[in-house]
């Protein structure tokens, strides 16, 4: 078996369909779908848009109504195969009489998957695989999460050029430069947890909301989360009503990230202190690191990276770097590093 | 007065020939010479080859002859009114009967200086300051040391992402990638001072040398100097015979720059160790920062850059970043910050 010419070009439109911007993000995967008629043209398209709306394939179907008998569906993910807010789409697109489909990526998700074998099992032609690397792409953090069961982690610390993150007296406004503070909230608009440690709350009392580039918050927040055993003064700024917040009696990195994909959330941005930042290295629990360099030198001062136990230059973290980014417009010259964890 | 079009365009050709590639730096500046007809065709064009060769109006000169007699002189610097190791260049201009000169950059130095004023006492039309800022750039360490009576400092460290040069264990093979020492080496051959302090001789026994990418050194090398009062072992690799050396019994920046002016060195490449480092940042002698900073985090081990006498944020060193790239077919992804120290 294999794929033609217009089945290829209808998944790239659904990878189009499920990458529509402002579609929010949520605990679910982004997928598209188009429904093609046997003379190759399309017949209905659908994308997901969020949780509790329908999937993509039900949008498709929707839409085509009685036209779906005969077509082949297009999927970006393997249509689904449980019931949840909304029925099992292996089971819908046998109803509707679809008469093949072909999909991207296969669900990473146990509890999901199987849609292939219901749809073989009903005598639907299935061909699984067609740009996948595109649709793992597309729900990178989704897709990591669903595999390891745990929230994907980006680590992000701001340094000077001598790897200070504030001088000796303690003072750090600003290390980094304006732009530098604005991609750190783009960022965090990616994420759907604001990690920190109970230190960093009772020292700095940071909000921790995602705030546009004139310092009003946005309307979807992630949750702000503390971990640590230590109790905190209610009156704590992360404690107030801006947008959601968690305290995680814990100091385990691995036992806050269970309990955090426990309430659906796939991507953590852990922003300090230094201590709790070592505790996940430690841990192997640091999936990306972003680094903030700004063009300043202090000679003293607190360290942006903490004691990792590393004693020798052969066991150096080194990551791989994926961006090297100067900030646009940016008259201090911050330069954002985006690095991966290597393999050991 | 004013000049003419083909008179500027003698003084870019001049430009171009005072920057011919492979003439040594030495002490002397860069500087060509085109000699103009009046209809403004060339009848002569010279370079000064370095130290003990003929300045460039000479060069000129004597390839032109008696055709010298009526033309324009165009000089990317004021002749020279001094007689050094060759004659008098603004009494050579005269002699051979040129009529006009056209030149860019005054001449600095004080011993130097005049020749505009020679050549018009003699009757000779004289115009300054044609493209002075490209004439300025391009002998742009020569001028800061005769106009500040001390070499250029160029201070050069490297750094992993968090501010470190060794780990706890004092291991630092290495910290830079390939690809940064290969780069450092290029920096190293435009100076020609290499400068350490006592202790960095003491502890690492560095080489300071310059060698090329198959690690052979280059045919000319810079003169070597670790400062401080400390003895040092003569078997030490900086007093070996790969290049010349020296010690200079001072801890005074300023004291160990007056003496290499007056061993005419104009370009002190700084390279450590970190206390030495940071007396020159506190005497307000640095003029250049470059920074290797390598994709790497240590969390523990040397500081990069030694206490500053900074204590808090706002007294920072801020640089102006020049340049930033990231290194050429580096896998290890190092980045070189090149900056210029503010003005307070």
């Amino acid at each position: 078996m294999s794929t033609t010419a217009a089945e290829q070009a209808a998944m790239r439109r659904a990878l189009e369909l499920a990458a529509t911007p402002g579609v929010p993000l949520g605990p679910n995967p982004r997928v598209g779908c188009v429904l093609l008629a046997d003379d190759g043209s399309t017949v209905a398209e659908g994308f997901h848009r969020g949780a509790g709306t329908p999937h993509a394939e039900a949008d498709a179907l929707a839409t085509a109504g009685d036209r779906a008998r005969g077509t082949t569906a297009v999927v970006t993910l393997e249509p689904c195969n449980h019931t949840g807010r909304t029925a099992p789409c292996a089971q819908a697109l046998v109803a509707a009489g679809v008469r093949r489909v072909v999909f991207a990526q296969s669900d990473p998700n146990p509890a999901a998957a199987g849609g292939a074998d219901t749809l073989r099992a009903a005598g639907i032609e299935v061909e699984a695989g067609v740009l996948v690397d595109d649709a793992r792409t597309l729900n990178r953090v989704w897709t990591f999460a669903v595999e390891h069961g745990r929230p994907f982690v980006t680590w992000k610390f701001a340094t000077t050029l001598d790897g200070r993150s504030a001088a000796a007296d303690g003072t750090s406004r600003w290390v980094s430069s304006l732009a530098a503070r604005r991609d750190t909230h783009r960022l965090r608009a990616l994420c759907d947890v604001m990690l920190v440690g109970t230190n960093t709350v009772a020292v700095d009392d940071p909000l921790l909301t995602v705030r546009d580039d004139h310092d009003q918050p946005l309307a979807t927040q992630p949750l702000r989360v503390v971990m640590g055993e230590r109790d905190l003064d209610p009156g704590r700024r992360i404690f107030n009503a801006d947008a959601e917040s968690l305290h995680l009696r814990t100091r385990d990195p691995k036992e806050a990230l269970t309990q955090l994909y426990a309430r659906d959330r796939q991507h953590v941005f852990l922003e300090g202190g230094p201590t709790l930042a070592a505790a996940f290295v430690q841990a192997g629990l640091v999936d990306e690191i972003v680094v903030y360099v700004a063009p300043m030198i202090l000679g003293a001062g607190r360290s942006a990276v903490a004691d990792l136990g590393i004693t020798t230059i052969a066991d150096a973290l080194r990551p791989r770097i994926t961006d090297i980014t100067v900030l646009a417009g940016d008259p201090d010259g911050n330069v954002r590093f985006t690095l991966a964890p290597g393999e050991d």
